[in-house]
């Protein structure tokens, strides 16, 4: 227990360490924007990520930058509920997936030049190891409708699992992060890590996952209500939370994202179940909330409800509900398009166009 | 005049000629991207992009393909109203900027991949002409609010100019072309082609183009309003539409994309002035539709409706306004990830992976 409570009293060090963005540098990127080639403000948002970066990086953010993917994998306990369209099983399958270079994420990450890092921090079944980093914490959650999801220690294992992985990610010199997952059943506990912190309906935080029918729907719905019910997971308690109705995987990711805002790199946050991550680390440091850059707005039904509570607007509107970090790998091309426009455009001074202000200047 | 005749002859004819999606290949990409190793439906958008995709090509879409965006300048006449932030001089000064690599749509076709192709059908002012096809049509429009914008030649001009663009392309080898154009006072001249069409309201259709403060807007709005009840055009003849209200550019851009469904190539619209170019085409044409791939939704204000009134759902959130092509390019990355998942991911046989439909089997 001491060992475990030392863990919890580093988790807190860290969480109290996350520092605020650099309002020198976003200043600077700032300026620098509104004197490129272009009406000031018109490229959007993309002005917004470039000035967002800067203060990041506590400087302009570089193009050309070493950009990965941390799919973190677990199982859960909850799908002997009949929770979800898949097999436990699938998880492992698509661990070999992945190794074989078969899934979205394979194909979307080489197409943005995205490595992949995938952790097993508590896959229940057996697949190719090869390419996985072994960080298992236990082989699946419980089933949380009946008992706690893990202990409390697991929980924190598991964020620090998430930490680490980020700090290693520094060393390599990555400069971008994005979250993935994959773990049959993570749609459930999700939700309910989602309605213990915003307080939430569970048939508005609930939704189809990888595809449940009507009668499923309301029967998943019904699983999370019993185990909140069941909990009573304390919303100031965030490991309490996770510990009680969450997953390993929705841990490592609140990890990863507390340790890439600690170690000041920008982290793209994919789907419904990596923004319960997202959710989940916001509540154990809210310093966070600077360092993520929203990417899709998924098909699944509480995810909207989700950005929308942390103030998120995602940048992509494709409908996607896949997970893996399909839709934050997507979106790190903007990133990189943010990056490029700030170094790489011409300013008005540099291209000799006339600038706004000065026809708006007054006639004598 | 008989030679004018001709010209619109010709282009009717190659409207006339417009094919229909090949249904086959869709029903044959629709079954693969199904068996891919992921949830049915999971990858959203990205699958209707690959059927979509399949379906102008005749079967699957190939990845790496040549990507293009064209460039349509021209000046226009109604800027003698005060309707931009920016003077006339700024379209040639940007067309030297694009020569010089420093503008904000060349930053992001380095990143894309895309060939840039800049033409001139219109420019009034002189600029570094080094890169920039010449096709100029007049140096600039007439004062729509005081006689109309061009001829009914020029217009069709204008028209089979972006025709032969994309025909051009096509033996190039391009395989998506995108959308771009240049010219300060083209959100004037689109709000009064998307009016005309749509019989909607100036103040749903003007909107602050490159930066124009309320007092500005309201007079914007007003000479769109005095430039239809003048020339009261006609939304039956979309010729007429363009030449009395619309813009070289515009009227270029119609033929673009008209040219791009005869020769088979996709192509992706960018902000306001594109798809008030696309309405143009869809009206000379409907079945141009279905060659047509959104990208973002502008802050330019009537954007928003425009695209709901062509039934495009953007897939990217940016608030962009800037023009050029900037959007379309950004999305081009959304046309390379369809057609590699397509053909890239792993299916379900290959993979060995355990398929919804197994456990969804009646048991016996």
């Amino acid at each position: 227990m001491e060992g475990e409570n030392k863990r919890e009293n580093m988790l807190q060090k860290i969480t109290g360490q996350i520092t605020p963005l650099d309002k020198e540098a976003m200043e600077k990127a700032r300026l620098r924007v509104d004197d490129l080639t272009k009406p000031p403000g018109s490229l959007g948002r993309l002005e917004d990520l470039s000035i967002q970066l800067a203060g990041i990086k506590g400087d302009f953010f570089p193009t050309g930058s070493r950009k990965r993917v941390v799919i973190m994998a677990a199982d859960h306990g909850v799908t002997e509920e009949g929770i979800s369209a898949f097999p436990s099983e699938v998880t492992g399958q698509m661990l070999s997936n992945f190794a074989a270079g078969g899934a979205g994420i394979n194909v979307l990450s080489n197409l943005g030049d995205v490595e992949i890092k995938v952790v097993d921090v508590g896959v229940a079944t057996e697949y190719e190891e090869s390419t996985v980093k072994q960080a298992k914490i236990r082989p699946g959650t419980a089933n949380f409708c009946e008992e706690p999801a893990m202990s409390r220690e697991e929980a924190v294992d598991a964020v620090m699992t998430g930490v680490e992985i980020a700090r290693e990610s520094a060393q390599d010199g990555v400069q971008v992060l994005a979250t993935g997952e994959m773990g049959i059943g993570n749609t459930t506990a999700s939700s309910a890590v989602m309605a213990a912190f915003t307080g939430y309906e569970a048939s508005l935080v609930v939704g189809r996952g990888s595809g449940l029918d009507d009668e499923k729907l309301l029967h998943k719905q019904s699983i999370v209500e019993k185990a909140l019910k069941l909990h009573k997971p304390n919303a100031d308690d965030p490991v309490e939370v996770v510990s009680k109705v969450g997953g390993l995987e929705i841990a490592g990711l609140a990890g990863l994202i507390i340790g890439a805002a600690y170690n000041r790199i920008p982290v793209v946050i994919d789907g419904f179940i990596s923004t319960a991550a997202a959710l989940l680390a916001v509540n154990m440091a809210s310093g966070v909330k600077d360092y993520l850059i929203p990417s899709h707005q998924s098909m699944e039904s509480g995810h909207a409800l989700l950005l929308d509570y942390l103030n998120l607007q995602p940048y992509l509107n494709m409908n996607m509900r896949l997970g893996e970090g399909t839709g934050a790998v997507l979106a790190m091309q903007l990133v990189e398009a943010a990056a490029r426009i700030t170094l790489e455009m011409a300013t008005f001074s540099d291209a000799g166009i006339s600038k706004e202000a000065d026809i708006n200047e007054p006639q004598n």
